[in-house]
């Protein structure tokens, strides 16, 4: 037990592993292959004798393995330590939770600011482009590794929640339940959008030098700060932004200049100069390439064919614009269509997308139940 | 009468008017003074004897004074066109529909891009910061040299909508009647955070070079695609660019690689291109600030202490989410509280802020209406 938190999950440990060694590359959705490849992933609770209390939980585009607990200089605990804890959503005293880290990201795992065995520099855009589907193929092996033929859950927010969804398209058999969370099925035009206008503002900076920027000295993080500006205004909502800063300006009156007045432009810069410390450019090319493909729409969920005994537990919040209800709506009409045992959950918020990082009680609430009745299943 | 549109309005050409010479500089809310000051506006129709027929709009962030009809070498009408013209909105049978442009702007008025007297090159920063309150303070002069002592209505959306409630809160006797659309009594700091995101991806740009790009050669064209591209997304409704782009590619299967594979990503390029050709960047850092700084919330458009004797229209979308109809509900309620003569309409649309521009049958319909409802008076 951390000192931190002496009721929580307490000092945790990244962990690494290592597969599809050449010859035995993974293959990929464009017909590419990826090898080696290392996960990043973090374990809490025990793993049980039967082996069937595991719970995967998958984070969102910026997200990393560290969903719970302390790592030894941790100021603030991992992403997710609201709902994963000794007596929390998923109680790490019955279940063990694993979190899993995302190919094409930049901790800890494969991505293109990783070595490029066949050049022996970093990959850059030689990375290949992966996919949703490609990262949930790689955490199939380490599921397996881990000597786990069948998960309680997969959950996760956001593109966390997608990887939840293409694990139950992809392997069925293998998830007893699944809790995707403020997501969809298929981005729409507007989200395909916002993260073009992301990705052109990263590549517009002369510092990307074509994604070639490791080792140069030189990186894009004012590209890369202003996408991570206008996500922010997308995680949040109207209300919640009103209520955090108004029109509260930083000085006492207006500088009639073009530094921040406001306190809202002082924050979107203060947290896009801090994404570009510890985030890499061209993961979030990748990353916000894979969401953007992401389609599991119109049956494309049940293209294997095979029936669909995963419960399903499908929550959405209220202000969530970027993300809206109505998506999680249409995803349990698809559910339902096909039989599949599903409970939809519209939570009263006002954070917007962020609320599945933030709003700890309902969300508690609703998934300590689904989960406790489906063990009862 | 114009070959293109034999009912309308026909060929129109641009006016200019010049004022405010040393030492008359025009005082500006910063505490500053600009002078000279050259106004680029349009009129349609005829002004009558009693000159009382006189309808002033005013255009938005990117408009111009070109409203209405067409220059001899145009392909497309003036941006009003659906509600300016012979039995339209706003009948240049009957009325005398002026347009005048902005200060700070680039479109034949004086802004950043214009020669600064004292040293003979273009004023790039050293322009001072304008205000939505500067910019009606010059149109005033325009209305005076024109003759005109009393307006019968003061309408635009937007940015034009604010400037017709800064007409009122300075002017209250010369405006008989006043139609904001589509527009706020401030910026919530959602607004705010989408235009700083804007102005940091213009000023992103090495080629912004501190605003002293003009004569260089270069010009910081990708920031400000960026921030266009940005702007388009706010225009349109979630709907909207579903009904236009759907999830539809351009090609027969994704790319796999960073070439835009959606259409809406081949949209926003193609804006974010053609609105680099036709305005200038520096423009677009004033003219977002004063929009920014914008507010005559609580009580401020009394602030002068005269009784308000204009009526009020104001109208609103259903699907505008950037300008979002609970805005237009406080201006309403602000104008109820002070005994202001108002009626309120919400529009359904689902075209979202840019149903201003589009939405000609359910604009036309009520201020026709409201304008001989206010001329019976």
């Amino acid at each position: 037990m951390g000192v931190k938190d002496p009721k929580g999950i307490g000092i945790v440990e990244p962990q690494y592993f290592t597969f599809a060694q050449a010859p035995h590359e993974m293959p990929l959705e464009s017909g590419r292959k990826l090898g080696p490849i290392t996960l990043a992933y973090e374990t809490y609770g025990e793993l049980n004798a039967k082996k069937n209390n595991a719970i995967l939980v998958l984070h969102a585009l910026s997200g990393d393995a560290h969903a719970a607990g302390y790592h030894p200089d941790d100021d603030k605990a991992g992403w997710w330590d609201i709902l994963i804890g000794p007596g929390k959503a998923f109680d790490t005293a019955k279940y063990f939770v694993i979190c899993s880290n995302v190919i094409g990201g930049c901790k800890g795992s494969t991505g293109p600011a990783s070595v490029n065995p066949q050049t022996g520099k970093p990959y850059a855009l030689d990375f290949p482009m992966i996919t949703i589907a490609d990262m949930v193929n790689a955490q199939k092996q380490l599921i397996e590794h881990l000597g786990i033929k069948k998960l309680l859950c997969v959950s996760g927010g956001s593109m966390g929640g997608m990887q939840a969804l293409q694990w139950v398209a992809l392997y069925p058999d293998m998830v007893l339940c699944a809790i995707p969370i403020a997501t969809a099925l298929k981005h729409s035009p507007q989200q395909i959008a916002f993260d073009e206008v992301g990705r052109q503002a990263l590549m517009a900076d002369p510092d990307w030098q074509g994604g070639r920027y490791y080792d140069t000295g030189r990186q894009p993080d004012r590209g890369l700060a202003v996408a991570r500006m206008l996500g922010h205004i997308t995680y949040m909502s109207d209300q919640s932004m009103e209520a955090k800063f108004s029109r509260n300006l930083k000085d006492e009156n207006y500088s009639f200049s073009f530094q921040a007045d406001f306190e809202v432009e002082g924050y979107l810069r203060y947290r896009g100069g801090a994404f570009v410390k510890r985030f890499d450019a061209n993961s979030y090319l990748y990353i916000t390439k894979a969401l953007d493909y992401f389609d599991l729409s119109e049956g494309k969920l049940f293209a294997l064919g095979k029936p669909v005994a995963t419960r399903f537990l499908v929550l959405a919040f209220r202000s969530d614009w970027l993300y809206p209800p109505y998506q999680s709506k249409e995803m349990v009409h698809q559910l339902k269509a096909h039989h599949v045992d599903v409970t939809y959950c519209e939570i009263e918020s006002t954070y917007g997308h962020d609320a599945f990082l933030i709003e700890a009680e309902g969300q508690t609430q609703l998934i300590k139940h689904f989960l406790s009745e489906t063990l009862k299943r």
